[in-house]
C-alpha cells in the first residue's frame, strides 16, 4: 500500500521542540517533541492530498508507546507539560499515578487530518488511520503498545486496527462503534446544515456556534441538564430564554474562536463516512460503551462486540455524561484503561 | 376572573357552517360547526390582546363534548367530515368505531391561540386554556365530558384542569407534563435559534426548515431511524450527505409551506413557558407516558403523577415512535381512551 508520496519525507520542522525538562518545579523530566511533517495521502474520496501531520510525543524514549487520539475537537496536546504549559484536552487522565503516566508511557497524539481547516475534501477514518501509519514510520515505531481511542478517535483506532494489525497491540476504543448510527448522523447532518445556513450571508460564526450547541445536546444528557438548568424560563425583551442558553451560547462562541469552520464540517462529515467490518479487527480490543450515550446506542457496542469475535471484550458505564463520560468519569475510565492496558496479548514479550 | 372584554361577544362568522350530511356517499350524519369568535383575551405575559379563536365542533348536538387538543402544528379540523373533506391531523383516531367516535361524541378543538401568526408575543399555556373556557361560553357548553390532550394539547389540558376544574369532568394528558424538562427546552431554544439565524441572512424559509428537522428528531428514536435509514451515507458534489437527509428536508419543506414563522416560534416558546403545579389539579386525570420520549421523560410523568395524588393514574407505552406515538401506536392509544373516558368520576351523573 503506498500512502505516502516518497518526494516528501518527514523532516524535523521549525517547531518541532525536544525538550529535557530542567526546571526546579518540574521534578520528574518528560521528553517532549512536537513536530510536523508534510506528505502526500492517497485520500479514500479524494485522490491523493497533501496534507501536514502535526504530532506531539511525550515520555521516556524507551516507554511502551500507546497512541491516544478523541472527539474531532481533540488535538495533538493532550496535557500540559514541561514544554507545553497550557491545559490538554485529556488532562484528568494524562498525568502521574494515572494509566497514562507520562512518566511510564510514550503518550503519542496528533490534530486529525482536516483539524486546520486546509482540506476542503470529504475525509474518511482510513485517512486519519493510513496518516497514523505514515506518522508511526517517521518516527520509527514499529508497534504501538496500544491504541486508546474515544469519539472519533475511537472510530479511527477500529479503522488503525483494521487496516493496520500489525502496527497496534490491542485497541481500547470508548463511545465509538464499527459505523455511525443513523439518528446519530441525521443529527450530525442538520448541525451541517446549520453551517450551510450561516455560510448564506457570512454570518459563518453563527452558524457553527448554533451546529456545536445543538451538538452538545448530543453529547451530554438529560439527566445532567435537569441538574444543571432546572430554573423557569424568562422573558427577555420580548422572548422566552431558557435556562441552558447562557451556558450554550458561551460555549458555541468558546468553540468557535478556536474551530476553522471547514475543519468541523469536514471532520463531522468523516464521522458519517465511517464504516469498518469488525471482523476485519484482528487485534485485541477493549470496546467501552456508555449506558444513555444518545449518539453511539449500547446496541451498536454489542453490534460490534459480536464482530469482533475472541478479539472482543466489551464494558459498560452508566453515567449521567453520556457520550462525554471519557473525560468525565475520569476514575471509572482510568481503570478500566488500567485493565485494558496492561492486559497481556499474543504480540507481547512472553 | 375576566377573561374576555364585555365589548366583544361571540357571533357566528361568515365561515362558520351547520351541515346537515345528505350525500348519498356518507351514510352518517354528521353535524359539523365551523366558527370563530373575536375575543380579547387577559395574556399572562403580554397584557390584553386581541386574538381569533377558531373553532370546529363535531358530532351530535346532545352528544357528550370532548375537547381534543394536539402538538403545536395541530388545529381544530381532527378529521375529514362531510363538511370538510381534507384530511384532518387526528384521523386514526377520529373514526367510527374509535373511541372518539363523531357519531358517539360531540368532538371540540380549536386553532391554538397564536396558532395564525397574529399574535407576536409570549404565549402562555394559561392563556390556551383561559381561551377555551371563553369558547365553552360562547358555544354554551357548561362542561367538557373530557379534555383530552397530546403533546402541547396534554399542557393545555393540564393548564385548563387547573385553572376551569369545574369546566371539565376527567382529563387525559398524553405525552406532556407539569413543566417543560430542561433539556428539552434547551433543544427548543436552538431550534428558534436557527429561525433567527436564518431570519438574519432573510432566509426565513430555510430556519423554519431546519428548526423543523431538529424537532422531528426530537419527536422520534434511534430506534426508528435505525430501521428507516441505515443505507451509508453518498458523497454528492463533495459533501457528505446522509440517509435520513431526503426525509428530513421534504418534511422540513412541507411544514414551512403550511407554518407561519411567527405562530411556530410563539408556541414553541410557550413550550418552555408552562408550568402547572400538580396538586392545583383537582380533576381525574389519566397521564400516558411514552418510555423512550425524548422530549418528555418518564421521570416527569412519575412527578406530576405523584403531584396529582388520587386524582392521577399514569398508563406506560413503549414505543418506536417516541413522543409522537400518539399519532402512531393509534390502536394502543385508542383502548387508553376508552378506559379512561368511560370510567366514572364523581361529576357522573348516578
Amino acid at each position: 500500500m503506498s500512502l505516502v508520496d516518497t518526494a516528501y519525507r518527514p523532516e524535523p520542522t521549525p517547531d518541532a521542540a525536544y525538550v529535557h525538562a530542567l526546571a526546579a518545579d518540574a521534578p520528574i523530566a518528560h521528553d517532549v517533541t512536537r513536530g510536523s511533517l508534510d506528505v502526500r495521502l492517497a485520500t479514500r474520496h479524494a485522490g491523493m492530498r497533501q496534507v501536514t501531520l502535526r504530532y506531539q510525543l511525550q515520555g521516556p524514549a524507551t516507554a511502551p508507546v500507546v497512541f491516544v487520539a478523541g472527539g474531532i475537537s481533540a488535538h495533538r496536546h493532550l496535557a500540559a507539560n514541561a514544554a507545553h504549559a497550557e491545559a490538554g484536552w485529556l488532562e484528568e487522565l494524562v498525568a502521574p499515578g494515572r494509566t497514562l503516566d507520562p512518566a511510564q508511557l510514550r503518550l503519542l497524539a496528533f490534530d486529525f487530518v482536516g483539524a486546520d481547516g486546509a482540506l476542503d475534501a470529504p475525509i474518511d477514518t482510513t485517512d486519519q488511520a493510513d496518516a497514523i501509519a505514515v506518522l508511526l514510520d517517521a518516527l520509527g515505531i514499529a508497534r504501538l503498545h496500544a491504541f486508546v481511542g474515544y469519539s472519533y478517535g475511537a472510530l479511527v483506532g477500529l479503522q488503525f486496527a483494521a487496516r493496520h494489525a500489525t502496527r497496534v497491540q490491542r485497541l481500547v476504543a470508548v463511545s465509538g462503534a464499527h459505523r455511525a448510527h443513523p439518528y446519530a448522523a441525521a443529527w450530525r447532518a442538520l448541525q451541517r446544515q446549520a453551517v450551510a445556513l450561516g455560510q448564506l450571508q457570512c454570518a459563518d460564526a453563527q452558524g457553527l456556534s448554533l451546529a456545536r450547541q445543538f451538538a452538545m445536546l448530543s453529547y451530554r444528557t438529560p439527566e445532567e441538564f435537569a441538574e444543571r438548568f432546572d430554573a423557569p424560563p424568562e422573558v427577555v425583551n420580548g422572548r422566552v430564554r431558557v435556562a441552558a442558553e447562557d451556558y450554550l451560547d458561551a460555549a458555541g462562541a468558546r468553540y468557535v474562536s478556536r474551530t476553522p469552520v471547514t475543519a468541523w464540517l469536514r471532520l463531522s462529515e468523516s464521522i458519517d463516512l465511517h464504516r469498518v467490518d469488525p471482523r476485519d479487527i484482528r487485534v485485541p480490543t477493549t470496546v467501552v460503551a456508555v449506558e444513555g450515550d444518545r449518539l453511539v446506542p449500547l446496541a451498536d457496542a454489542v453490534t460490534l462486540l459480536e464482530g469482533l469475535g475472541p478479539n472482543g471484550q466489551l464494558r459498560v458505564l452508566r453515567s449521567p455524561y453520556g457520550h462525554d463520560a471519557f473525560l468525565k468519569e475520569t476514575d471509572r475510565i482510568d481503570a478500566l484503561l488500567a485493565t485494558a492496558l496492561r492486559a497481556p496479548t499474543s504480540g507481547d514479550p512472553a
